[in-house]
């Protein structure tokens, strides 16, 4: 709990200073004042967290957090409960959607098993392991506050790690069968948004099966009676592994001042997560795709963030991360190699006017 | 004449064989089945061009079309008209927007000084100069009907010559100021979108101005009546040779078979004339990101084409295409490296289940 009460209070602000600096050199740039869009915004933003002016990103990476959940044996998920396994050890392998997204983004992926059933024989995995697997949500609590706790710590102490290994730019990204569910209700827990908002068919469920995941959720928000105002509370009940693990990320990125990228509806969820605990962490926040998981467009408004990236995928992983990293990354390009009015020979005459 | 006509008569449909058989390759790979949304769209419609299940494209480059419009003269842009010449310049400096951002991507800039007023004393433009600008819309025809037929061979020449050089994908891009003005006009004229609809405040209009260019754009639809149904009666009275170039673009990467992506509002109205000459074209399309400029929505939404990127980019010159490549290429990533089920040892009784 030290490590966590550490991290979520030794957080701080963007850097303004250096925000007023780079919107200063952004307009100075030639184009039309704002008219690289997000992209400007981006270049702002990093220099809030970093206070350079510009930013290199060599060392990159998405962490992605392994668990399964208890909740499986309520029929919410189409998916055997081992794929998980078998997903996480492909990750090892190189052969997920996230390591070959990640591959030509010239990043990395970090595999953490915070929480998969069963023992993992695969090396390239980070063993955390919490206990195999959560609890059933729909019958008690998924998890104790001390898991939970262990959960959030070990996100931070991973980001922690990475940072001072020289990485400089995060993803967010996991592997567990039933995770949406999870997200869905923690996401209800937090906030007034209903079942019907909240709760997709996820991987691809039949209409009776979809209407069973809601009625489970619901019976897992009613059975634990989560303290919305106490964030541990609700994950330990209606959470998983993955989302703390996560959410735990986000906070340490803020703790660490480097730069963390929002993956889908899950990922959304971890970062509203340590938005609750301190809502100064959504400085150095960056969504990256528009999720087609239902819950996503709701958990993504709420936190007050836009995606960069109109793909319609709905796979997780992490698999936003990659793409957002070469967006990022072009913003720097800009940042760095575009002419001023003055070095592009726009004298005072025309500068008057293009602005 | 002659190379317009053989060249729209000469594009044939995508192969709806590879298609079939990328769809199949695409649900083959360990993940639920259509989950990574429009990268897969974008894979299957590479293959469509193809023919290949799987496409590299070391040599993309985006083709800038630079050119200038006698309309500057009724005062619908805030900035003077030297900035097209002196931008132009820039760009074989590689100080631009689109420079900097094609370097990140790898690709390349290929500038064409398709009408631009004045001599431009830089290397690395290629002289397709048709004249120093095209007239005055408002006062009657833009350019000749051969001059229209010239700029849209010159576009078709440019992409047969780079075909032949081997680059496998292209962009789209203008320098001109004043061209949001033409490409509204030719909008108007085309469609029957109105003109609060089409016509925005471009790179940074005064309400008064505004309303200056708006007034501007219909006195030019009113004087020249265009043809709706001829679009070269469209392009030559109310067009220009930024707006002709990239349409003859369009039509010869389709021609050729090779996919060219589309960037803001001008790269889109000069895809839907191309369109308009040969509805087939838009198999060969990508629509990269979704402008700011107000008339944008509208065109892509009537050409059938959603954006990959939402970065509420505005500053032409092809920007939004860099980026588009890089997604691009992400998605032959996806099926080059991404296992299929029977790799990724995800057994005959999980399969069932994941799809």
């Amino acid at each position: 709990m030290e490590l966590l009460n550490k991290t979520i209070s030794g957080i701080k602000a963007a850097d303004e200073l250096a925000k007023s600096e780079a919107v200063r050199h952004m307009d100075s740039l030639i184009k039309p004042i704002g008219s690289l869009g997000t992209l400007e915004k981006i270049a702002v933003q990093l220099s809030g967290i970093t206070g350079q002016r510009s930013n290199t990103f060599e060392k990159k990476c998405t962490i992605v957090m392994a668990a399964d959940n208890g909740v499986h044996e309520e029929g919410v998920s189409s998916c055997p409960q081992e794929i998980t396994a078998v997903q996480t050890i492909n990750m090892t392998k190189g052969l997920t959607g996230i390591c070959v997204l990640s591959q030509h983004a010239g990043a990395e992926v970090v595999i953490v098993d915070i929480g998969v059933k069963g023992d993992l024989n695969a090396g390239g995995i980070i063993n955390k392991k919490i206990s195999h697997g959560t609890r059933n949500m729909a019958k008690g609590p998924a998890m104790t506050r001390e898991q939970a706790v262990k959960a959030f710590e070990t996100g931070i102490e991973i980001v922690g790690e990475l940072v001072s290994k020289g990485y400089k730019l995060f993803g967010t990204g996991e592997m567990g069968i039933c995770n949406t569910s999870t997200s869905s209700a923690v996401l209800m827990a937090l906030t007034d948004i209903s079942v019907e908002q909240a709760v997709g068919k996820g991987a691809g469920l039949t209409d009776a099966d979809y209407e069973n995941k809601k009625r489970v959720i619901e019976r897992a928000l009613e059975t634990n009676k989560p303290d919305s105002n106490d964030v541990l509370d609700v994950i330990s009940k209606v959470g998983g592994y993955d989302i703390a693990g996560m959410a735990g990320c986000f906070l340490a990125a803020a703790y660490y001042r480097v730069p963390i990228v929002i993956d889908g509806f899950i990922s959304t969820v971890a970062a509203f997560a340590a938005y609750k605990l301190n809502p100064l962490v959504k400085d150095y926040m960056f969504a990256s795709h528009s999720s087609e998981e239902i819950g996503y467009k709701h958990a993504i408004q709420i936190l007050g963030l836009e995606p960069m990236l109109n793909l319609h995928m709905r796979l997780g992983e992490g698999t936003g991360c990659p793409l957002a990293f070469n967006i990022i990354e072009a913003s720097q390009a800009v940042v760095k190699n575009m002419a001023t009015f003055e070095q592009g020979a726009i004298n005072d005459d025309f500068l008057v006017d293009i602005r």
